[in-house]
Parts: C-alpha cells; sequence; structure tokens
C-alpha cells in the first residue's frame, strides 16, 4: 500500500482499535490482509445489529413502520449469492487511492467511523414484505448487502428473477451488473463492426470474458490480456478467444500488443488502465473506439500513473467513452433475452469463482486486487428454501 | 528545449552545417530563435530551388511533362496568403517532441536531410496549369508551400475560392482549415444542446474563437482560456464569450473552473492538454463531451504531461473524442454558407494576425509557442493579380 495513504487508514484505526481492542502489530504498515480482517470484523458485527434490526421488524405494527419512507415499501430479504467487487470496492478504494476517493465524493470514510454494512449486487430471497410487488419466497436480485440478511427499503431498485433453470448466481454475474456491463458495453458504446480487431484486457474477469465472446459471435477478431497463465489458457481454450497473453510476462506491452495486432485495434474494452492503456493508444487504427469500464490497475495506488499519449486520440481520430450500465437500462430486458438464449444454445460459455460462507467475501474481495480469482468472483451465502 | 531532443536536433544541425556552414555558438542548446532561423533559411534556399524548377516548367513541352502523374495534373501558383501555424508545426514539432514524431511517422526527418519546403495551408493564385479545372488568374485554397510560388501537383486538393467580398485571407483560418475544424468539432463532436456549459481552451485562437462564437449562437454558456490579459479582454468584449480568464494567472485551474463552472462542464473544446485537460476532467458533467483538438501545450515538450484523472470519464460517463476536419469534408459547402452568412448578418466576428512577407514567417510560427499572436496567424506573401 502506498506510504500516502496510510495516515487514513491510520485514522480509521485508531478509532476501530478504541472501539473494538483490535490489536496491530507495531511497525507494520496495513495491508490487504489487515482491510480483509476489518471488514471480516464488520460484516459480522452488522450481521449481529442487523439481526437485532430484524427482530424489531417482526415486532412492528405496519400502520407505524418506520421503514416506510414515502411510496417506498420495504422487504427482508435472505442473501443466497453476492458479488464480491462492487460494493466492497467503493469502501476499501477510498483508503486506497485517493483519486477514487475524490471522484465517489468520499462517500465512505463513514465506513468504519459508523460500521456500516458493505454494499453490493446480490440475489435473494424475500423472508417478508410490506411491498406488495414482493411475496416471502420470491427471488430478486440488486442492491444487497454483506449480510445474512438484510432489510431493503430502496426496493424499486431490486429486480425480480425468473430463475429459467439458469444458476441464481449468474444473475450477479453473467445475467446481472458485470454482464449487463460488457453487453451494453459492447454493443452500445464500443459500435462494432463484423471483422474489426477487438482487445479486451481483464479477459478472463466477469466483464472481460463476456466482451470477448459477444466479439467473436459478431464476427470480429478477439485477443484478451490476463495475469496467470491458467487465464491465459482458459481464454484460448475455453472461451473461444484468437489469442491471449499473460500481461506479466511481456516487459514491452507495445511489443505484445504489435504482435497480436500488427494492423492495429478497431476496439480496445478498458478495463484496467495504466500501462495498458498507454500502449493501446499507441496501437489503436483510425476511427477507433475506446469504452472505458474499469482502470482497476489504478484503483490501489494513491498515485494513478498519467496517460502521456492521448495525442493519437486527435491522429486517429478515436472515441474514448466512459460508461456505466446503469445508463442502459431500457436494454436489459433484450440483454437476458440475447444472453439466456446464447447460453442455453451452447454459444457462450461462463466461468465463475464460487466461494463458500459470508465470512469468506472479505478474502476473496482482497484476492481481486492480486488476481487470485479466475472468473466471476461470487459468495454463496445460502442455498434457496 | 528537453535534453532528450538535442541529439535529434544536433544531428540535423551537423548536416546544416557541414552544407552551409552555419555556425553555432558553442555550449548553448538550441532553442526556438535556432529553429526559426534554420527554418528562414530553408524558405530563402527553397525559394531558389523552386525558382529554378518554374522556370524549367515554362519550357517543358505539355506533352512529355514529367509532372503529370496519373490523372493529376499541376498547376503553378503564386502564394498569396499563407497559414503559419499547421504544416510548418509538422516539422519543427518533430525536433522538439518525441511523441508527436512518432504518430507522425517520422514523416519529417528529411526536413533538413533534403531542405524540403515547408507545406502549409495558403490561398494562391493560379499562374500556369495544365489541368483544366484550373486557369490563370484563379484563387484557390489547399496545401501549398512557404514560398512565393509553388509548383502543386496534388490539384485535387485545392479549391477553388470565390472571394464573394470576403477578405481572401480568411480562407486560410475563418473559412479555411481552422474553421472548419471549429464548425465540424462543435457541430458533429460536441453534439452541442442549448443552454449547456461549454468551456473553450486556446479560445483567442484560430480555432477557438469560432467555436466560442458558435457556442453562444446555439444558445450555450460559454468560458474561454487565454494566456495574456489582452486575449482575455478580447474574449470577453468582442467575441461575445461570457466570461474568460488568463490561465497564467491562475495558481490553481481546477479551483478556477470550479469558480467559472459551479454546476460543471457540458462540453470541454481541448487545445492544449496538459494541466488544463487534467482540471477539466474534474469538472466534467454527467454525460459531458470532450472534443480533443488539439494539446498544443504539449507539442514542445519531449515528456508529454501524462493525466491522471481519466478515470472521471467512467464516473461521469464522459466522451473524449479525438477529430481531424478533414473526416468532415461532406459538410464543407454547408459550413461556407453558414459562416460566410453569420458574417454577414455581423453574428459573428473574427481576429487575425497578419504579417507581411514570406520572411515574417518563421519568427510567426515560433511566436505561436510563446502566445504572442493574437487570433489567427497569417503571412501575407503577395496581393492577387
Amino acid at each position: 500500500m502506498q506510504e500516502s495513504c496510510h495516515k487514513d487508514v491510520e485514522q480509521a484505526f485508531r478509532i476501530f482499535e478504541a472501539r473494538f481492542a483490535i490489536v496491530k502489530q507495531p511497525g507494520r504498515g496495513w495491508d490487504m490482509e489487515d482491510l480483509s480482517n476489518i471488514m471480516l470484523t464488520c460484516v459480522v458485527l452488522h450481521n449481529m445489529i442487523v439481526k437485532n434490526e430484524r427482530d424489531e421488524y417482526d415486532d412492528v405494527d405496519s400502520e407505524d413502520d418506520p421503514i416506510i419512507m414515502g411510496n417506498r415499501r420495504s422487504a427482508l430479504t435472505r442473501s443466497l449469492s453476492i458479488s464480491s467487487l462492487f460494493g466492497a470496492r467503493r469502501y476499501v478504494v477510498c483508503y486506497n487511492c485517493k483519486i477514487v476517493a475524490r471522484n465517489f465524493r468520499m462517500v465512505s470514510y463513514d465506513f468504519f467511523w459508523e460500521f456500516k454494512v458493505v454494499e453490493g449486487f446480490g440475489v435473494s430471497q424475500v423472508v417478508d414484505s410490506d411491498n406488495p410487488n414482493f411475496k416471502p419466497g420470491d427471488i430478486v436480485s440488486g442492491f444487497t448487502s454483506w449480510e445474512e440478511y438484510t432489510l431493503i427499503y430502496k426496493t424499486e431498485q431490486l429486480r425480480k428473477v425468473q430463475p429459467e433453470s439458469m444458476p441464481l448466481s449468474y444473475y450477479v454475474g453473467l445475467l446481472g451488473m458485470p454482464g449487463f456491463t460488457a453487453y451494453a458495453g459492447f454493443y452500445e458504446v464500443c459500435a462494432p463492426k463484423k471483422g474489426e480487431y477487438v482487445f479486451v484486457s481483464a479477459a478472463s474477469g466477469a466483464v472481460g470474458q463476456l466482451v470477448g465472446q459477444l466479439a467473436k459471435l459478431h464476427g470480429c477478431y478477439v485477443v484478451g490480456s490476463a495475469g496467470t497463465g491458467q487465464k491465459v489458457d482458459l481464454l484460448k481454450n475455453k472461451l473461444g478467444f484468437d489469442e491471449a497473453f499473460n500481461y506479466k510476462e511481456e516487459s514491452d506491452l507495445d511489443a505484445a500488443l504489435k504482435r497480436y495486432f500488427p494492423q492495429g485495434i478497431d476496439i480496445y474494452f478498458e478495463n484496467v488502465g495504466g500501462a495498458m492503456l498507454e500502449a493501446v493508444l499507441l496501437n489503436m487504427r483510425i476511427h477507433g473506439r475506446i469504452a472505458v469500464c474499469g482502470m482497476v490497475s489504478q484503483n490501489s495506488v494513491s498515485d494513478p500513473q498519467g496517460i502521456r499519449n492521448l495525442f493519437t486520440l486527435v491522429i486517429k481520430r478515436v472515441r474514448m467513452q466512459g460508461f456505466l450500465q446503469s445508463d442502459y437500462l431500457h436494454l436489459f430486458p433484450k440483454f437476458l433475452e440475447d444472453i439466456i438464449g446464447y447460453y442455453k444454445q451452447g454459444k457462450i460459455t461462463y466461468l465463475e469463482d464460487m466461494n463458500e460462507g459470508l465470512e469468506s467475501g472479505p478474502s476473496a474481495f482482497a484476492g481481486l486486487f492480486t488476481g487470485k480469482n479466475v472468473g466471476k468472483q461470487v459468495i454463496c451465502v445460502a442455498k434457496p428454501e
């Protein structure tokens, strides 16, 4: 962890330690393992708090129910699968990376202060609800939390899941936000044409693996990068990429890209930022498109790498566009139909890395930053009843 | 000039000195003044060469004319106005800035070797022509050179000018490539909507001044930045910008932009790159657009500043798009009609910085990098006959 991050984390820890008497080894900087431990502690603590809330909930008369806010009615849900990535990053990253913290408007300095539970996407089963749209037993996906039971006030963001013989955990991945990010980003932002040259970084991740497969179905030539030999092998032999390489084994990324794309890159699905983006810029073709989705390599550094090659945007007339899937929700029904169709026809496959038990969340999350996971990292919290 | 550029320039100079015995002061790096002197020398030398070519041209029988290449026929033109900016930059920048040199594929290392004349846009009068589309006396605009007479082989790139009571020099500025860059960039790349907040850097330049005025005509709120108090004054009091500021007087560009755009920026017409782009990224609004046109601040440094705030492209879903006017040539007739109409109705104005005589070209060019010019820098070479 970068030196300049220490102060914030130290401060958070001092408050944390004061309240919970967690002992830190003297003379050692805080690392991912520490954060993982803190998060684990918070998850456990929060589950205790929520359990109390749930008990209270059962006793409240619905007429005076304080949880009914305006037109929004609540649902108490039981977590089934949670995605380890998104929500959690919002928190940890803020300690880790000043620049992202600023972008996120410092939402999360209260993580340690107020011991809010970590938020994230998940699939849950409704236990009880005073919103007539949700009945006990319904399966829903949406923003939930790292806990066994969640009281959800913003029920309008929940989406009912019709399992249709698809694994439930797929609704936090292939059929959830990551899959939809790949779908909207590739078709709407990249505007692909048959025969174009497509490069995907973090290609074995939840988003990248689908982008590559959609690009192949679209008639493109697709190369992916990943961080281990095992992932490269999966990309080439299981996910149908034309080529793949381990970026950690390339001392010169520009040269590597020139080897795989002697004719240049039409579309870059950008998941990592940093040195890879820099090298890609030198290899873009005229009128190329860069869909900016991630820049994950820059999330865990407080001093992100500056990109020097932006002048190629002019020379090659490149469109570089940031996007969030939430701007394309009108396409969600078509996305589900298309992807479930492709999956059932055997035209796409999907890699998951499943951990069992809520307690495995923090370490699985920390593992994302070191590339431990293969495919979409999911935590199975419980089975549906 | 940066250390790492010296080697190339030194090498060029060694050849130059060997042939022309130009004496360089020992122990001093090459600077803009040196380059300006070299260019001046080259222009003068080249004019001698071209004069010989012209004399030869008069003697050649058109049947055996070696200058007829395929369907292209040549025209001998006399320069009237030349633009000091574009073509010349292609040459000097290559010695100045590694990264741009790479983008331009090292086109110009032969500048000193072969003593090619500096290319650039200009308005010329046809002296003689074996292409039936051009008759002596015709006024044309297009790629020409820094010389009194030019033999143009690629006549298909020439555009006949119907003066229509507009000053001829406007055809290298307001009604030429810079004006069309502003027009295509603003309407096609920025996709403006009435009421949006528009920021233009290098706002008093040939492109920027028109972008700002078009944005005002479109019903936008427009702020420009420039590098002197005089330019700021012109922007506010002559060119109709809502606000303008001198970026050299702002120690914190982010704070300056927050002052002028408390609600954020919808459209940034990017002419300078570097620290300004970095600050703008922090102030973009959701679904903002950045039309990348220049990055001129990075042209004269061999180690361009890396841009660290690109993550905001994702958070704010910003589209950042490089462009060249040459991709929009189908719009050129409409551009001329629109802009001449606006000008004659007094809805837009135009600032020119006119130098007299071909010899003033190199120093005017060098002045662009220090902000000496006010408005479009033009060299008047001769008057039409």
